[in-house]
């Protein structure tokens, strides 16, 4: 049996030993196994007492007594469970002999090897192996072995779909029912359960089949229901020292990608087809599914197992969280791996999560992309919801687009907590924007810009154009967030204030494109939305006037309009982990009155726009922002990461790097359990290709000035640009190309600062001025 | 607060002293509280493990993943539950000081006083009483008293709205889930749980509010929602030896009332009404209408404290089974005090419990009538499923009317064995009809007769025209169980076949009578059922040749075609219980190849139709048959016993009313858990009234034959007798008939066979034989 299921080299494993009960929540996050379309944390398939089990499915979102719309947790398909006699074997209910979990980055497959020691000494091995199908993302496996090492007698062995979910409520404890019992059968060894949620009837099916392929002469196999659980039970009399080996097969379909009739047939015909193929068949599909996900993926570095180690997984989050299958949805907060942030989609996503897909699977960054189109209608509403024109995006985003954003969060004593973001953090709007842009730019897919991007662009630019105000003679945007929510309603965030000026004139560059290359699709256009030619000229003229604040001494930008006004504490001190604390003097609740920063803001512009500020000015201001950045967001390091190294500053880029592709890993923000930081996964990514390897895009050349950490002897990666993929390498004295299947199209990077023309199935080594 | 709850003296009060964890279902069932529309299982407050409380609302049936459609287990309100500090008090979780519960039967009031010690030597004082609404079907309350004796210190309380119910499934330990969540609200104080069933989405809908009238000053209120479950929170400082008073008020609706759209602020404003009136005033008028229930039912014995406490009791489970508010439902084998039978109708009704409420309760004896009317389309369509015409009404019966018996039962092992009552045990059809003509014969109500119960007449002949076969030259029905289920597949049940007889003469015999007073009514009938005239005379002409199995020479009937060939075994001794224990030489499984039957068969129809024999032919077969009957059914003793009084064998009359009367309160079967015997309840009654005060229908007139146990010095009761109310009046010298609010009718009863004219307000006292 094992064979099949060979690990990968250590680089590839993540692994848990021993059986921690408070480290429970963190290896479910970690552990989760996904398709883009599935999300499954890798709680125990018993579902011992306080594990957050959850299964997620991309799109499926509901309301009900919830606070606000969010994922919901669908039905479990992990349980798998047994019983010697009349005693529940488990982690919680037993001795716990040895227990190790190890996931397989590579392979996509989680596998356990427990053994428990129950009532007289009773020792049973318990082995499986879970995997969700890269191959096929409505089908998922799970591979068990029993073994009572020191005992003959009954066993029981209960392998289920369990409707029996709900989602954290908005107080401490509670609990939202989301989907309601649709239907179950039981039809020989096939059990279906169909369930639906509560506000819109969206309905998800889930078939299983667990075949118990060495069952003895005299197993009893039965189909139990038990409320909203639905298990297959095989009673045995097992033998010392024997293994027995089951094997179970899953299917999930949903109404909301069109089963809406054949859902049933749908989600049996899947299973069937699963046990008719077999374990082994289906093993091999996924795993050459997998293979050619890494080929296109993989991140190597030479040197640095640490490293190494850390990219792939945050890789294998970036892979699982991938939605290839539709492009309605797109990537949340915390990927399909927790109930953080309720599995909204905030600007994470373009500004931190989407770089790796425009760069690795363009197809995928476009879906993502596409989400945006898809739920402009909700941004309309959102604007005018709050008396504007245009498209206003919301600050966190469910299914529709509609804001989702809780007005209130509760405290740990029930208090309520006001919250802003979802009023005031307006820069959404242009982050937006500006991955249209990025995606554009690397892609130069004008089709997806004039048919798609357009419409969100001119959109954008009209909300804005009425959400600004003239005062004395410029504009300003007044009471905003900007990216350090240490400091809320601020007037003139400079980060904001420099995303819609570019926005709007983003918006009257292509406008004056379209009506050169594209004019009737422009007219169209333009009269859906209702814009006059007008307007757009009126948008050139008001981006000029923008006021942006900004020191001219000393060439800083200030992050806000009176900020430098503010308490000024440099921060002196660092945890264990090198994480900045809190100055002497100043407590959580008076943060707002320094200039004390939550996360990159004015060095975050300064990275989105690099190529538009000198050399002096982004040292200036990484050297002033970065003693006050408190980095209490996992969105910070990875940018001062980058930004160092291109001002220069070299020395903290690696362990920023080690912050960002370890948060959950090492668990730094003690909140691993509510899921992935999906931002830190594409941080992650970012800090190695745009940071180390240098690679940015600067007057629409693809350029790179790599920086390699001291043990780092190589750096290897594929990106896609314009259509074609080139594999880079990196090491301590040249960097190597390599174009691969493009079809006769010569391409030109550079190289610090030198133009290269990289030819048609030619390697090219250029040498490197010395780190 | 404890004078409002003054008990009751102890003729009235059943009792629970100390929590026993395995007799929590037995008490659950005896202490069920109702009002014919809700019944409410008495488990404890905190549900305990292995609690099967259950909530009934009468009508609300589903199938869902069930074997077939049952009566719903329906959201509970009784959950009350606190918590010292982190520590939850609880029967389970506590060492219980003392318990005990006292049900008062006259006030329908549940008290329980239980004192909890808990960790750190904590004890707490808890007081609940709990009513279920005789006023008002729709409303119920709580009231709950917590005093810490010993300490003080953070309580808090739980008083909520719990929708998490399933009801036990097919196979062991299985659970159908029936109703799936619609909404919640918490608004306030008052919080709201609406809910509906998967199959036809019925929606019941609860409302709450919890008044806690002595609230410290901190007191923190909140409402929280635990997925299906919706509880009231209260915290609070609690100060040693001061007790803290909740009141918990409770609303139920259900669409099928025609509540569809109002339910909810239905349920609301019934909460809020309670609250604003109070618990003095909402007690005030529930025992006013509960007064008035037992000054219509009540039976009176002086000189025998446990025969009172008995009947006492069982006119308590009668009177909160009374659907008086919808002619849509009937009774169930179980009232609504259980999941046994599946809340399913048998024979039980027009049997064995109707004839309470057609004596006492007119108008509800005809509601229950009606429920076979408003299920006859149903009766319909299970004839023709069968290969038949006419209206087969089913063995067992839910809300359509359609057959519900299941096909299979599961033995404890798990394996199936099949069930052949709903395909054979039709003499149900007959036996409603039964119930008819006994409504009939005591209301003199012509316009039911003709309006609703000559089509089920015409209907139910119809279907043995089609049922019945000719052999020889007679007619026969062949392959039917009679009352006695020892002895299945049977040919000719002398208890079926003298009862179809009957129902096709009484069918004949209405055409008749219906032609002469309301030929009009009758056309129409006749044509809406498809009847020619010369069906019914053929209805007379097949009746009287059917073949009863009769023994001339000996003058005993044959339970069936060849039951006189059987083994030949009978009764020689008995259990602790006085039960008839099995012959030596029988078994379960060969009982079918004796003579031993389950339960009164011949017996039954010698009762039922006791004026058409000889006082010689009831005698010599109660003897043949009485020494062959294991009295396995609720419904055999108080047969035997009544029967026996009228052949002059009253010796066990008084041990057959106490099987009958304690046959859940002692548990002899030791199946109390699963609701109360409701058959037993209406038998209590019949060996009162139809056995000792001996009142029978002998050829339409009011006959009283009394005889009276040992220790009965006065027994007394009232009945309804067309239209007129009679107090009847019985000591061991004479029987005293008071006529009550009789508007100058006279009436003609008989007394040992000399008729006695009662006269308006007046008493008359009759002088007895000796007994």
């Amino acid at each position: 049996m094992s064979a099949k299921f060979n690990l990968s080299s250590d680089e590839w494993l993540i692994k848990e030993k021993g059986f921690i009960a408070k480290y429970q929540g963190k290896y479910e996050s970690i552990f989760t196994l996904g398709n883009g379309y599935l999300g499954v944390r890798g709680s125990l398939e018993e579902n011992p007492n306080h594990s957050h089990r959850g299964t997620f499915i991309a799109g499926v979102f509901d309301q009900a007594e919830g606070y606000v719309r969010e994922l919901v947790k669908t039905p479990g398909w992990t349980d798998f469970c047994f019983w010697v006699g009349e005693h529940r074997f488990s982690v919680d209910s037993c001795k716990v002999l040895s227990h190790e979990r190890i996931l397989d980055l590579r392979k996509g497959i989680l596998h356990r090897t427990t053994r428990l020691k129950g009532p007289q000494g009773r020792v049973v091995r318990l082995e499986i192996r879970r995997v969700v199908f890269t191959h096929q993302v409505r089908g998922a496996m799970l591979d068990a072995t029993i073994t009572p090492e020191n005992f003959s007698g009954p066993i029981r062995v209960f392998s289920g779909l369990n409707g029996d979910v709900t989602n954290l409520g908005y107080f401490h404890q509670e609990k939202t029912k989301h989907l309601n019992l649709v239907k179950m059968e039981r039809d020989k060894g096939l059990i279906y359960l169909e369930m639906e949620n509560r506000d819109d009837k969206t309905r998800i099916a889930l078939a299983a089949q667990t075949v118990f392929s060495n069952a003895p002469a005299k197993t009893f196999k039965v189909s139990r229901i038990y409320g909203e659980k639905l298990t297959q039970v095989f009673s045995f009399d097992a033998e010392k020292g024997k293994s027995y080996h089951f094997t179970k097969f899953i299917s999930t379909y949903t109404s909301r990608e069109g089963y809406e009739r054949q859902l049933k047939s749908a989600a049996k015909d899947l299973v069937l087809d699963m046990v008719y193929e077999g374990l082994e068949r289906q093993l091999k599909q996924h795993l050459e599914a997998r293979n050619k996900l890494w080929e296109a993926a993989a991140i190597t570095i030479k040197g640095d197992k640490k490293a190494q180690k850390g990219i792939n997984f945050n890789l294998h989050h970036l892979l699982a969280a991938k939605p290839h299958h539709d492009p309605t949805v797109s990537i949340a907060a915390k990927l399909l791996t927790g109930e953080g942030y309720k599995g909204h989609v905030f600007w994470d996503t373009e500004i931190f999560i989407l770089p790796f897909y425009i760069y690795t699977f363009p197809e995928d960054a476009k879906n993502l992309l596409m989400y945006r189109y898809y739920t402009l209608q909700g941004a309309l509403q959102n604007a005018q919801d709050m008396g504007y024109q245009g498209a206003k995006f919301a600050w966190e985003s469910a299914d529709s687009g509609l804001e989702t954003t809780p007005s209130y969060g509760v405290r740990e004593d029930g208090s309520a907590v006001k919250i802003f973001t979802g009023e005031e953090e307006h820069h959404i709007v242009s982050d937006v924007i500006y991955g249209i842009n990025n995606y554009f730019n690397a892609t130069g897919d004008t089709k997806f810009l004039h048919e798609h991007g357009a419409e969100i662009i001119f959109s954008t630019a009209v909300f804005w154009m009425s959400r600004i105000e003239k005062r004395r003679d410029r504009y300003e945007i007044r009471k905003v967030i900007g990216p350090d929510e240490f400091h809320e309603h601020v007037d003139n965030n400079a980060f904001t204030n420099y995303l819609v000026m570019w926005n709007l004139l983003y918006a009257y560059d292509l406008y004056k494109k379209m009506k050169k290359s594209d004019p009737e699709g422009l007219a169209i256009l333009l009269n859906k939305i209702k814009l006059k030619e007008t307007d757009l000229e009126r948008m050139k003229l008001i981006a000029k006037t923008i006021y942006l604040p900004y020191n001219q001494k000393t060439e800083i930008f200030e992050q806000f309009e009176g900020y430098f006004s503010l308490k000024d504490f440099t921060i002196n001190q660092t945890d264990h982990h090198g994480m900045p604390l809190l100055p002497q003097g100043v407590d959580e609740m008076s943060l707002e009155k320094t200039q004390l920063l939550k996360q990159a803001d004015v060095i975050l512009l300064l990275y989105l726009f690099t190529d538009r500020f000198s050399q002096e000015l982004k040292k200036k201001n990484y050297q002033y922002y970065e003693k006050r950045t408190m980095h209490k967001s996992s969105l910070s390091p990875c940018i001062y990461a980058i930004m160092g190294l291109e001002v220069g500053s070299h020395k903290r880029a690696y362990d920023y790097f080690i912050k960002t592709s370890y948060i959950d890993l090492d668990d730094f923000n003690r909140n691993a359990a509510d899921g992935i930081h999906g931002a830190a996964t594409g941080g992650a990514w970012m800090t190695i290709v745009h940071g180390f390897a240098g690679m940015r895009v600067r007057q629409g050349n693809l350029c790179f000035d790599p920086w390699l950490p001291k043990n780092w002897q190589e750096l290897t990666f594929i990106i896609n640009w314009q259509g074609s993929r080139i594999k880079v390498q990196i090491d301590r004295q040249a960097i190597t190309f390599q174009l691969l299947d493009t079809k006769g199209k010569n391409i030109i990077v550079k190289v610090q600062d030198r133009p290269i023309q990289l030819d048609y199935k030619k390697s090219k080594k250029i040498k490197l001025k010395k780190q």
